[in-house]
């Protein structure tokens, strides 16, 4: 389940793969027809591509490391109604460079950090609940959420989307912290049954927060359907 | 597979849980940054929260009975494409209370009702069919479809979409029946493989348009891929 | 696996089944208050109706050769997200007749392509790729996609849409081929977890971009979950 790093399939273009069936590309120059119906910001010409079938939060959390260990951008976070039949999201982020060599080493740690990033998303039959948490925001988590850079950031989701409901409340009564946004299976999801908050604020305070909210969604859950552990080790 | 209205697993706004992967939850004060973030109506303090993963329709008239019985209102009914890697929606339903007690009890009422209102919805591999029926609807049913209060209302599902299109051309031809919805996978539904027509009028009109809805959609079911139980008991 | 067309299980608007759970169907006369409701041109009292839970491409490119041999018209192609937990779209798609008999005889002919049409549609457990090829569009492929009638046309996919990317650079880059339209997770699918590109030009150059993007995609997705196998036979 850890991130593969590997030596390429035949594909040039290939970096490796890692947990939530994710996969990691580059491509050196895109082909120009292509790079204008993708909308990309033509300064680039190369790309990093993270994508993967479940999980939004965890690629973007290690798409926000990879930002700030490289010299790329990110240009799209795209979340997909998927998860295999779970609840939540899977996702395709691209990374903009002008040197393809760039691209890649930001796919590398982008993948090596899924195995941490995975590590607050416990989940069983009934669902899943997932905790993130960095004391500095980076560039991912500006582009997808609006967070303000350099401050601490957390995210608090649960599914079935009730769940998420009294986490959000758990979070927020727990330590004063600021919402950023609030997103439901109407608004701000692609469908999902989830209701997710991010916050920032004080480090401490992020942290206090979203860790409570982890134990009350966690109880909720495993009340659901027995044990929902963690998908790798928690990190928070 | 009952409602479990079952003493908190050491939460106080924990309430019980039903079939669908519902659970049914009360926060007495909402926080108030979260309230503004969830756009809900000042005048209300307290919210019972009722979520699953597999159904709209049977929480929908779950909710219907329940603000019919309790001094509460429906402030949001959000829906999920969900099902688990099935055709349909999963729901996040809150009501709105002055008192935590009202909005506790809704959720119990919703809880209870949700073995009957699964009763006619019938499911194999290849989908599902649902029908929901009720001499009077209330505010719930109102919120979701704009049914007018105080009249007959049937609900008519069929996935894959294609039944739910026979389904309803078979509901509206059978008897005098007034459209209020029609929702398909482009419009109308969170993009489920579902047709859903909505119906009112005279009681025996809908309940007789929804019957031989039924008697179609499951012969079709059936068709695709063997037997197509309830999951509960038919009620209609 | 093949298409079905059985004799009616005692509902004469039955045509037949296909794979991707898939039902064909027909109604004589829709009933007016529900033509109304679906926004059918008045011109069709007749429509065939073809459904599945697994497939989009394959149905549109199975109807394209239906209208080709019909008197029939395409009035809806709706696509719901779907695959049964899978990363793809699910499908309606609706013929107009003015007989009955033309609207049948759709139906069956899309039925008995569907078997070709999934042939180059190959998955595993990380996701799926789609290839289509026709060496002239008709009005099915223009009304799903815009591409111009008559024309060789193709159809490129890859999920997760990481790989549907890097699919799509390599058709791009092996022929002269225009891209007709570009599809990803937030635009153009129904939050998919697909990259889709459809291409237009001339016919050997459509179908040299086609093959090279299913290499790749195949390499990739073997590479994340091993053999892909196609789902029936190979058409390309």
């Amino acid at each position: 389940q850890a991130a593969c790093i590997s030596p390429t399939p035949g594909i040039t273009e290939f970096v490796g793969t890692a947990m939530g069936d994710t996969i990691g590309l580059v491509i050196a120059n895109v082909d120009p027809i292509l790079h204008e119906k993708m909308k990309l910001d033509p300064r680039f010409r190369s790309i990093g591509i993270l994508g993967g079938r479940t999980g939004a939060g965890p690629h973007i959390m290690a798409a926000d490391e990879a930002v700030k260990a490289t010299n790329t951008e990110i240009v799209a976070i795209e979340l997909a109604r998927d998860t295999k039949g779970g609840a939540g999201h899977g996702c395709l982020i691209l990374f903009g460079a002008e040197e393809v060599s760039d691209a890649r080493r930001a796919i590398e740690v982008a993948l090596k950090e899924l195995n941490r990033t995975f590590g607050d998303v416990y989940a069983n039959d009934a669902g899943h609940i997932e905790l993130q948490y960095t004391a500095r925001a980076s560039y991912a988590i500006n582009k997808a959420f609006g967070a303000p850079l350099g401050k601490a950031f957390g995210i608090v989701v649960g599914a079935p989307a009730a769940i998420g409901v009294l986490m959000a409340d758990t979070a927020v009564k727990t330590a004063n912290v600021e919402v950023v946004t609030y997103a439901s299976p109407a608004g701000g999801t692609s469908f999902t049954n989830e209701v997710i908050i991010t916050i920032t604020g004080d480090s401490g305070a992020v942290r206090q927060a979203v860790i409570a909210a982890r134990e009350v969604g966690r109880k909720l859950l495993e009340t659901m359907a027995g044990p929902a552990p963690s998908l790798t080790t928690p990190y928070i």
